[in-house]
């Protein structure tokens, strides 16, 4: 049960959005932005990089609706979001993101986690300085959602079906305009 | 030195507002909704909550800052500020700011730290819904911009000064105008 009166019927972050309209703008705005706005990385990899610190914040919501918005944007490839949380190292991905991916782990410890190593190899393998910045910010972001998610104790249903049906609006639609999002 | 080239001479997370105004934007209106905007917390209580929590994540620049606005909403009394930094069950705030506290290094911890008792007890010294919701998300925001700000391991000066007059541009103007944030 919620801590607080959220609007019933509304899985996860809908219930936060729609109990507070003024905060809900600005993080829908931040969410858009980063991962549906224009970008050298793509929206499946910065999905990728929020379900990987969503799962490691284990919070259950963020990690599957953004893993089914990564799936969505990989053509329903759910195989490799399981990867991703699992064992990213092994994933089927490109050793760029996999470098992101080490730095986003390292937010998600705390921001003084992150290591010039870590930066250097990413940097190495071709990510430029908006790209570093990008996952450090896709990352402490999550850190806020999840957190947000869980800290009120919202309703997170376990139904497959409506997260896919999530997963292929946001990557459609992405996260500004709140009748795609939480209708 | 930061990890990434950063507009050199601005300090903290002004530097990071400046390498990517487009989230610049939605980042710095979430900090004024929650901070600044109407509210039945005061400024002042808000701001503690902030600095708390920036604090507990050893964030130097957002702590003093934070820290500094607190201080100038409450006529530079810098010894509530400390005293909430180092032991908030002993300062001088009330027992519902203690409570939601409280609620707040949960947050810190992580979202599914927070429990139910710990808002009942808020809620048993007043506490209102809304105010236990912002609360969460100050305290979940406020894990994000201090990841953002180590994150990127932004210049952050050690200066009295500086700080004191950020607090008091804080306090009196908020976070939604660039030019009066950063400059």
């Amino acid at each position: 049960m919620p801590h607080i009166s959220l609007p019933e019927g509304l899985p996860g972050i809908s219930s936060g959005f729609a109990f507070r309209p003024e905060t809900a703008k600005p993080m829908r705005e931040l969410a858009h932005v980063l991962l549906h706005g224009p970008n050298s990385l793509s929206p499946a990899e910065r999905e990728l990089i929020a379900t990987y610190v969503s799962s490691q914040n284990d919070c259950y919501f963020c990690q599957t609706s953004h893993g089914a918005a990564a799936a969505a944007h990989l053509g329903q490839n759910a195989e490799t979001v399981i990867q991703v949380k699992h064992d990213f190292s092994r994933a089927d991905i490109s050793e760029k993101l996999k470098a992101l991916l080490v730095i986003a782990g390292e937010v998600q410890q705390g921001g003084k986690h992150v290591s010039p190593a870590s930066v250097e190899v990413a940097r190495s393998l071709g990510a430029t300085d908006v790209e570093i910045h990008d996952t450090v910010l896709i990352a402490a972001a999550f850190c806020m959602y999840n957190r947000y998610v869980d800290g009120l104790a919202t309703w997170q249903p376990h139904d497959d079906e409506m997260y896919r049906a999530m997963g292929k609006r946001l990557a459609e639609s992405g996260y500004a305009e709140p009748s795609r999002v939480t209708s």
